[in-house]
Protein backbone atom coordinates (compact mmCIF):
# COMPACT_ATOMS: atom_id res chain seq x y z
CA UNK A 1 0.00 0.00 0.00
CA UNK A 2 1.41 3.32 -1.14
CA UNK A 3 0.49 5.42 2.19
CA UNK A 4 3.10 8.63 3.07
CA UNK A 5 0.87 8.53 6.02
CA UNK A 6 1.22 4.81 7.15
CA UNK A 7 5.07 5.19 5.82
CA UNK A 8 5.55 7.78 8.67
CA UNK A 9 4.88 6.21 11.54
CA UNK A 10 7.27 4.56 13.68
CA UNK A 11 6.39 0.84 15.04
CA UNK A 12 8.02 -0.27 17.93
CA UNK A 13 10.52 -3.11 18.19
CA UNK A 14 7.54 -5.76 18.09
CA UNK A 15 6.25 -3.64 14.90
CA UNK A 16 3.30 -2.55 17.20
CA UNK A 17 2.06 1.06 17.75
CA UNK A 18 -0.41 2.27 20.37
CA UNK A 19 -4.04 3.74 19.10
CA UNK A 20 -6.59 5.54 20.85
CA UNK A 21 -9.93 5.36 20.01
CA UNK A 22 -12.12 8.04 20.77
CA UNK A 23 -15.67 8.52 19.48
CA UNK A 24 -16.31 11.44 17.05
CA UNK A 25 -19.30 12.87 18.48
CA UNK A 26 -19.11 12.98 22.22
CA UNK A 27 -15.47 13.01 22.41
CA UNK A 28 -15.45 10.37 25.08
CA UNK A 29 -12.18 8.12 24.85
CA UNK A 30 -13.27 4.48 24.20
CA UNK A 31 -10.25 2.24 24.70
CA UNK A 32 -6.22 2.16 23.78
CA UNK A 33 -5.36 -0.74 21.69
CA UNK A 34 -2.12 -1.82 19.50
CA UNK A 35 -1.71 -1.86 15.54
CA UNK A 36 0.62 -3.64 13.49
CA UNK A 37 1.21 -2.54 9.78
CA UNK A 38 -1.64 -4.38 8.68
CA UNK A 39 -3.96 -3.84 11.16
CA UNK A 40 -3.64 -0.45 9.80
CA UNK A 41 -3.89 -1.84 5.97
CA UNK A 42 -6.82 -3.17 6.89
CA UNK A 43 -8.30 -0.04 8.62
CA UNK A 44 -7.65 2.12 5.86
CA UNK A 45 -9.45 -0.92 3.28
CA UNK A 46 -12.07 -1.81 5.17
CA UNK A 47 -12.77 2.03 6.97
CA UNK A 48 -13.33 0.17 10.46
CA UNK A 49 -10.86 -0.32 13.37
CA UNK A 50 -8.39 -3.64 13.00
CA UNK A 51 -5.70 -3.77 15.99
CA UNK A 52 -3.19 -6.40 16.59
CA UNK A 53 -4.45 -8.84 19.71
CA UNK A 54 -1.08 -9.39 21.73
CA UNK A 55 -2.77 -11.80 24.24
CA UNK A 56 -4.24 -13.96 21.11
CA UNK A 57 -1.21 -12.80 18.72
CA UNK A 58 -3.67 -12.55 15.91
CA UNK A 59 -5.64 -9.37 13.78
CA UNK A 60 -8.71 -8.48 15.47
CA UNK A 61 -11.30 -6.82 13.73
CA UNK A 62 -12.85 -5.28 16.72
CA UNK A 63 -16.87 -6.22 16.49
CA UNK A 64 -15.92 -9.09 14.42
CA UNK A 65 -17.79 -11.23 16.25
CA UNK A 66 -20.10 -8.66 19.04
CA UNK A 67 -20.90 -6.62 16.49
CA UNK A 68 -19.87 -3.61 17.70
CA UNK A 69 -17.51 -2.29 15.28
CA UNK A 70 -15.68 1.36 14.76
CA UNK A 71 -16.56 2.86 11.27
CA UNK A 72 -13.44 5.30 11.37
CA UNK A 73 -13.76 8.79 10.52
CA UNK A 74 -10.53 10.09 10.87
CA UNK A 75 -7.02 9.13 11.62
CA UNK A 76 -4.40 11.23 13.39
CA UNK A 77 -0.83 10.82 14.32
CA UNK A 78 1.24 12.30 16.95
CA UNK A 79 4.15 15.09 16.37
CA UNK A 80 6.63 12.05 17.18
CA UNK A 81 4.48 10.06 14.70
CA UNK A 82 4.56 7.06 17.56
CA UNK A 83 1.10 7.17 18.41
CA UNK A 84 -2.60 7.07 16.70
CA UNK A 85 -5.49 8.76 17.11
CA UNK A 86 -8.80 7.24 15.82
CA UNK A 87 -11.99 8.95 15.64
CA UNK A 88 -14.55 6.66 15.33
CA UNK A 89 -18.36 6.19 15.50
CA UNK A 90 -18.84 3.45 17.76
CA UNK A 91 -21.70 0.86 17.70
CA UNK A 92 -22.84 -0.65 20.91
CA UNK A 93 -20.19 -0.60 23.41
CA UNK A 94 -16.23 -0.78 23.05
CA UNK A 95 -15.87 -2.72 25.87
CA UNK A 96 -15.91 -6.06 26.29
CA UNK A 97 -17.39 -5.81 30.00
CA UNK A 98 -20.68 -4.28 28.50
CA UNK A 99 -18.90 -0.54 28.98
CA UNK A 100 -19.53 2.53 26.17
CA UNK A 101 -15.78 2.77 27.36
CA UNK A 102 -12.97 0.59 28.54
CA UNK A 103 -12.40 3.86 30.86
CA UNK A 104 -15.09 3.12 34.17
CA UNK A 105 -12.46 2.77 36.87
CA UNK A 106 -12.10 5.93 38.30
CA UNK A 107 -9.73 7.11 41.30
CA UNK A 108 -11.23 8.34 43.86
CA UNK A 109 -9.59 11.23 46.42
CA UNK A 110 -8.70 8.68 48.87
CA UNK A 111 -6.87 6.32 46.45
CA UNK A 112 -9.88 3.92 45.56
CA UNK A 113 -11.49 2.72 42.42
CA UNK A 114 -14.93 3.69 41.48
CA UNK A 115 -16.91 2.47 39.41
CA UNK A 116 -18.14 5.66 36.82
CA UNK A 117 -19.63 4.66 33.15
CA UNK A 118 -22.09 3.76 31.16
CA UNK A 119 -23.20 0.02 30.99
CA UNK A 120 -24.99 -0.52 27.18
CA UNK A 121 -24.80 -4.24 27.01
CA UNK A 122 -24.73 -7.40 28.43
CA UNK A 123 -21.76 -9.10 27.98
CA UNK A 124 -23.55 -12.72 28.65
CA UNK A 125 -25.97 -11.66 25.93
CA UNK A 126 -23.47 -11.07 23.17
CA UNK A 127 -20.39 -13.45 23.83
CA UNK A 128 -21.62 -16.56 23.91
CA UNK A 129 -20.32 -19.84 25.09
CA UNK B 1 1.77 5.10 48.91
CA UNK B 2 -1.38 3.30 49.74
CA UNK B 3 -3.43 3.82 47.18
CA UNK B 4 -5.43 0.77 45.30
CA UNK B 5 -5.81 2.19 42.21
CA UNK B 6 -2.62 2.39 41.71
CA UNK B 7 -2.12 -1.10 43.02
CA UNK B 8 -4.88 -2.59 40.56
CA UNK B 9 -2.43 -1.02 37.75
CA UNK B 10 -0.31 -3.34 35.24
CA UNK B 11 2.90 -2.22 34.15
CA UNK B 12 4.81 -3.40 31.28
CA UNK B 13 8.05 -5.39 31.49
CA UNK B 14 9.72 -2.18 31.18
CA UNK B 15 7.61 -1.05 34.84
CA UNK B 16 5.30 1.49 32.33
CA UNK B 17 1.76 2.24 31.37
CA UNK B 18 0.54 4.42 28.72
CA UNK B 19 -1.24 7.92 30.09
CA UNK B 20 -3.47 9.29 27.68
CA UNK B 21 -4.18 13.12 28.61
CA UNK B 22 -7.64 14.77 27.46
CA UNK B 23 -8.76 18.11 27.85
CA UNK B 24 -11.51 17.51 30.56
CA UNK B 25 -13.29 20.77 29.14
CA UNK B 26 -13.31 19.73 25.16
CA UNK B 27 -12.78 16.20 25.45
CA UNK B 28 -9.86 17.17 22.66
CA UNK B 29 -6.96 13.97 23.23
CA UNK B 30 -3.84 15.92 23.37
CA UNK B 31 -1.26 13.58 23.83
CA UNK B 32 0.19 9.91 25.21
CA UNK B 33 2.96 9.69 27.18
CA UNK B 34 4.23 6.68 29.77
CA UNK B 35 3.75 6.85 33.16
CA UNK B 36 6.36 4.18 36.12
CA UNK B 37 5.22 4.21 39.42
CA UNK B 38 7.30 7.03 40.47
CA UNK B 39 5.12 9.30 37.93
CA UNK B 40 2.22 8.44 39.12
CA UNK B 41 2.80 8.93 42.76
CA UNK B 42 4.42 12.27 42.18
CA UNK B 43 0.97 12.90 39.61
CA UNK B 44 -1.36 11.73 42.61
CA UNK B 45 0.69 14.01 45.45
CA UNK B 46 1.12 17.37 43.15
CA UNK B 47 -2.08 17.03 41.24
CA UNK B 48 0.40 17.79 38.17
CA UNK B 49 0.71 15.20 35.46
CA UNK B 50 4.26 13.40 35.80
CA UNK B 51 5.87 11.09 33.30
CA UNK B 52 8.43 8.47 32.80
CA UNK B 53 10.75 9.94 29.42
CA UNK B 54 11.65 6.67 27.59
CA UNK B 55 14.15 9.09 25.18
CA UNK B 56 15.60 11.11 28.29
CA UNK B 57 15.57 7.97 30.80
CA UNK B 58 14.59 9.91 33.47
CA UNK B 59 10.72 11.61 35.40
CA UNK B 60 9.51 14.42 33.48
CA UNK B 61 7.38 17.27 35.31
CA UNK B 62 5.29 17.86 31.99
CA UNK B 63 5.08 22.03 31.60
CA UNK B 64 8.25 22.09 34.14
CA UNK B 65 10.28 24.03 32.16
CA UNK B 66 7.71 25.50 29.74
CA UNK B 67 5.17 26.29 32.09
CA UNK B 68 2.70 24.29 30.06
CA UNK B 69 1.37 21.97 32.97
CA UNK B 70 -1.45 19.45 33.40
CA UNK B 71 -3.71 20.02 36.18
CA UNK B 72 -4.89 16.78 36.74
CA UNK B 73 -9.41 16.84 37.48
CA UNK B 74 -9.38 13.01 37.45
CA UNK B 75 -8.12 9.78 36.86
CA UNK B 76 -9.03 6.75 35.23
CA UNK B 77 -8.12 3.15 34.12
CA UNK B 78 -9.44 0.97 31.20
CA UNK B 79 -10.71 -2.93 31.98
CA UNK B 80 -7.66 -4.64 31.89
CA UNK B 81 -6.04 -1.92 34.07
CA UNK B 82 -3.02 -1.58 31.33
CA UNK B 83 -3.80 2.15 30.20
CA UNK B 84 -4.38 5.56 32.03
CA UNK B 85 -6.98 8.36 31.07
CA UNK B 86 -6.36 11.42 32.44
CA UNK B 87 -8.70 14.08 32.16
CA UNK B 88 -6.78 17.61 32.61
CA UNK B 89 -6.62 20.94 32.63
CA UNK B 90 -3.94 22.05 30.00
CA UNK B 91 -2.13 25.06 30.51
CA UNK B 92 -0.88 26.64 26.94
CA UNK B 93 0.16 23.70 24.67
CA UNK B 94 0.73 20.44 25.04
CA UNK B 95 2.88 19.57 22.28
CA UNK B 96 6.67 20.68 21.93
CA UNK B 97 5.59 21.61 18.57
CA UNK B 98 3.62 24.59 19.67
CA UNK B 99 0.29 22.93 19.13
CA UNK B 100 -2.49 22.57 21.63
CA UNK B 101 -2.66 18.55 20.75
CA UNK B 102 0.41 16.92 19.64
CA UNK B 103 -2.41 14.96 17.26
CA UNK B 104 -1.74 17.60 14.51
CA UNK B 105 -1.44 14.87 11.51
CA UNK B 106 -4.45 13.95 10.21
CA UNK B 107 -4.32 11.24 7.15
CA UNK B 108 -5.87 12.92 4.11
CA UNK B 109 -8.25 10.24 2.18
CA UNK B 110 -5.53 9.80 -0.45
CA UNK B 111 -3.21 8.80 2.19
CA UNK B 112 -0.77 11.93 2.48
CA UNK B 113 -0.31 13.95 5.77
CA UNK B 114 -2.49 17.20 6.18
CA UNK B 115 -1.49 19.36 9.34
CA UNK B 116 -4.67 20.33 11.26
CA UNK B 117 -4.09 21.87 14.53
CA UNK B 118 -3.94 24.71 16.88
CA UNK B 119 -0.78 26.57 17.11
CA UNK B 120 -0.79 28.01 20.10
CA UNK B 121 2.66 29.16 20.81
CA UNK B 122 6.13 29.24 19.10
CA UNK B 123 8.13 26.35 20.24
CA UNK B 124 11.21 29.26 19.74
CA UNK B 125 9.79 31.51 22.67
CA UNK B 126 9.37 28.66 25.06
CA UNK B 127 12.58 26.23 24.53
CA UNK B 128 15.33 28.57 24.93
CA UNK B 129 19.21 27.37 23.96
Amino acid sequence: MADAFADSLKFDDRGLIPAVAQDAATGEVLMVAWMNREALERSVATGEAHYWSRSRGELWHKGGSSGHVQRIVEMRADCDADTLLLRVEQTGGACHEGYRSCFFRRRAPDGSVEIDGERVFDPKDVYRA
